[in-house]
Formats: structure tokens, C-alpha cells, sequence
């Protein structure tokens, strides 16, 4: 059984929706990381960034239990686990990486910057919201360009690396992007949202995700966070 | 032969000091991010996201070459490729890579953006530089609490999660961090940094690094970046 530590964000619906694909069974365990539960010991002891997602596979490769935290790794073991969704041939396998480097290293941490300048920052910064609008932009740009060649991000079949990107790409809006500029982007996203498994995923916790509050702004934003080292 | 398209910037010193671990024999070929190499067509061929580092070795896992850019799918490749510097055994394993992702999607790009703003902006953004330099203190306090329960980031042994995570830490002034104050981080640095194969890799391409002028700025973080799409 599989334990998932997460929320209704992106980076935990890249878990949910690979949780989903694979159908392995799995229960959810909501981290309210809007009202700090990231904080929590217990939840530190599995995920020492205080970030979801995190997992708890209760029969790790050898037998006994394994925790694990950060999406990327998450996919990878899963994708170890049930031989699926990493192409098996070595050339297949290392595009699959690095298109997954590339969420995990530019798509996520940009496009997660985007949102805080254009969306929770208490102040408008001019500046910054430029800088990552315009990151948006290029990093939408180099997907259309790669999408325009291939089918899917790691080339023919669909990956780990179309599950880490997809659900960063649903809030284009909030990045100040127009998706339908940006065509086999847009025609990949449609594709992949009709899946299935796809939307059961990004409806896991969905409900319990509410508009953030102050208070919840001071958890996510503010000096809380270091304070709390 | 590997040759290693690249920088003197961290996320390139990743690769030199992976190739000088490994004794791989490699070419360096400098691309002048500054001047605006990483936008050549003969580049983005290898490297479509326009960043350092890519490498392309003459002798991939089929015989024929291969190419990759994204510094971590690079790491593991170069880590398959020699089997060193990830641990064989799958616990082992999945720790190094859950701390290479948190480098990657982290230490990366968060301590790139505290350098951004408290270095490089054309504007001093005291939001921003607040914001990035709660985080980078955030993420040191991570990293020493690992430290202070083990030798290394994924355990007993040196690997490429300590590799991609080292040369981040070097410019921690620029980072608004008092490496000192980090204990166990610390103690870890100081052992890295005296590795001869670390001290080899970070003086790559050293020598053609200039600090960042008014133009070099344009083309680093400039609208040019996302008009060139
Ligand atoms: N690189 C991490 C990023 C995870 C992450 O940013 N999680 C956010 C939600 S999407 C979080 O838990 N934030 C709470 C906090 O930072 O306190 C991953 O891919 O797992
Ligand atoms: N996630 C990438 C990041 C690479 C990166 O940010 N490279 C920088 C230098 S450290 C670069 O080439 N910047 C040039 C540009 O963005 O135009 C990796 O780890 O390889």
C-alpha cells in the first residue's frame, strides 16, 4: 500500500496522476500546507523540506517500507515499481530525464514564481513580475518548439515527463500566458487532459483546497518559514 | 571522448567536477553565456532549454553518440556510464536521488534567484531579496540538519547529490548566508572543497569568466531571452 503525504498543487498532482496511470492502490493524506502542516515532526521526519508530496510504500524493493519526498524521485520509483511510464530503452530513458530535469530545475520553480509574483505576493513588483512572466513565455516557447517534433515530451510514448510538466500548465492564466498561442503545447495539454487517470488526478484533494487567506500567505510567504529551522 | 558544452557557473562545475571524479576523458568547449553563445542553432540542437550544461559523449550506452543537457540527467548518466558516485544498492539510491531533485529543484534555482536579486538586477527589489534570502537561509537549515545525522546528502557515501549541490554553496556571500553558521554544512564544504578532483573541476573555464556587464545583463536577463523564440 501506498501512503501519499499531499495537496491539491501541482507538485502533488504530478503524484496523484502517476499514482492514478499505474493504478496502484494508495490512500491520500491531506498536508494543509496553507495552515503549516508541512511543519509537523512527523511529517518532517519524511519530508525534511517541509514540501509536499511525499510517499510511504509500505513494500519498498526490498520488502520493508520506504519513504520518499520530492515529485521527481517519487515518479522515477514509481516508474521503477511497475516498469511503466520510463522507456526501457537507454536512449528513451535518458530524454525521459532530462525532460523531466527540465520540469523539475525550470517548468516547477519558475512557473511556481510566476504565480507567487502575479498572484500571492502581497505587493506588486513590477520588476519581478516581468522577469517571470517573460520565463513563462520562454519556457512555454522551448516546449512548443520540442512538442512541434514529437508526440509527447520524452518523444513517442507518454512519460513521467508529461506527468511532472502537465499540471504546471494548467494555471496558465496565472503566468500570463495565453496557451493557445502556443499550439502543440496546446494540442499535447488537451490530449493528456482527456485522459482518465489524468482527471481523477487533479481531482484528488481538489475540494479541500480553499482561495488563500492572510494568515495563510504569512505560513506559505513569510519569515515563518525560516524562523521555524 | 566526451565533450562537455558548458561554463564556469555551478551548474557547469557540476559536470567538471563529475568528469574530473570519474578520470572520464573529456574536451571542454566554452559557451559564452554572457555573449550570447547558449542562442547559437548549433547549440540549442544539444541544449533546446539555451542553458549550460550540455555534453555529448562519442560513445553512449549503444555505441553511438549521445547527447543530453540538464545538469542531473547528466550526473546519472555519467554515474551509469561509470558506475561511481550513485549508490548500487536501491535504498542508497533513492536517497541520492531525492537529494539531487532537491538540488535540482531548490538549492538550484532558488539560490540562482537570491543571486539574481541581491547581485545582478539592474533594480534593488527589497521584497525579492527579502524573499530569496529567507529561502536560501531555509534551505542551508535543510541541508544541516541532514549533515548533522550523516556524512554525506544521500548517507555514508560521497555522491552526485553532494556533486550538484557543492559548487551552489561556494557563493554563499552572494547568497546573504553565513556559511559558519551552518555547522554541519560546514564541516561537509570544507571536506569537498579538498577534494583534488573538486579543486580541478571548478577552475574550468574559471579563467574565461569576466563579472557580468550592462550588455551581458541584457542578453542574461533582458527581454532578448524570450524574443528570441
Ligand atoms: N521540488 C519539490 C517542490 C515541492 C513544492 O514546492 N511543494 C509545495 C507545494 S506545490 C509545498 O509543499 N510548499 C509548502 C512550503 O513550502 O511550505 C518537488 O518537486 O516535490
Ligand atoms: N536546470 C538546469 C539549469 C542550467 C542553468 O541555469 N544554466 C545557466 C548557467 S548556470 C545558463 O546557461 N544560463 C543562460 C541562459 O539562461 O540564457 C541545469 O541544471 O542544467
Amino acid at each position: 500500500m501506498i501512503d501519499a503525504y499531499s495537496w491539491a498543487t501541482p507538485n502533488g498532482h504530478k503524484v496523484h496522476i502517476m499514482l492514478e496511470e499505474c493504478g496502484l492502490p494508495y490512500r491520500v493524506h491531506a498536508v494543509n500546507i496553507g495552515a503549516g502542516d508541512q511543519f509537523k515532526p512527523e511529517f518532517l521526519r519524511i519530508s525534511p523540506n517541509n514540501k509536499i508530496p511525499a510517499i510511504v510504500d509500505s513494500e519498498g524493493p526490498d520488502g520493508k517500507p520506504i519513504s520518499l519526498f520530492e515529485s521527481g524521485a517519487i515518479l522515477l520509483y514509481l516508474a521503477s515499481k511497475t516498469g511503466r511510464f520510463l522507456p526501457e530503452d537507454v536512449r528513451g530513458k535518458y530524454e525521459a530525464l532530462q525532460w523531466l530535469m527540465f520540469q523539475m530545475g525550470g517548468v516547477g520553480p519558475m512557473l511556481g514564481q510566476a504565480h507567487h509574483f502575479r498572484i500571492y505576493a502581497p505587493e506588486k513588483v513590477e520588476y519581478a513580475i516581468n522577469r517571470y512572466t517573460n520565463e513563462a513565455k520562454r519556457l512555454y516557447g522551448v516546449l512548443d518548439k520540442r512538442l512541434a517534433e514529437h508526440a509527447y515530451l520524452a518523444g513517442d510514448a507518454y512519460s513521467i515527463a508529461d506527468i511532472a510538466t502537465f499540471p504546471w500548465l494548467r494555471s496558465w492564466e496565472n503566468q500570463g500566458v495565453e496557451l493557445s498561442d502556443y499550439t502543440h503545447v496546446k494540442r499535447w495539454f488537451d490530449e493528456i487532459a482527456a485522459r482518465p487517470a489524468v482527471q481523477r488526478g487533479v481531482e484528488v484533494l481538489a475540494k479541500h483546497r480553499k482561495p488563500v487567506d492572510d494568515k495563510e500567505r504569512d505560513i506559505l510567504f513569510g519569515a515563518t518559514q525560516y524562523q521555524r529551522r
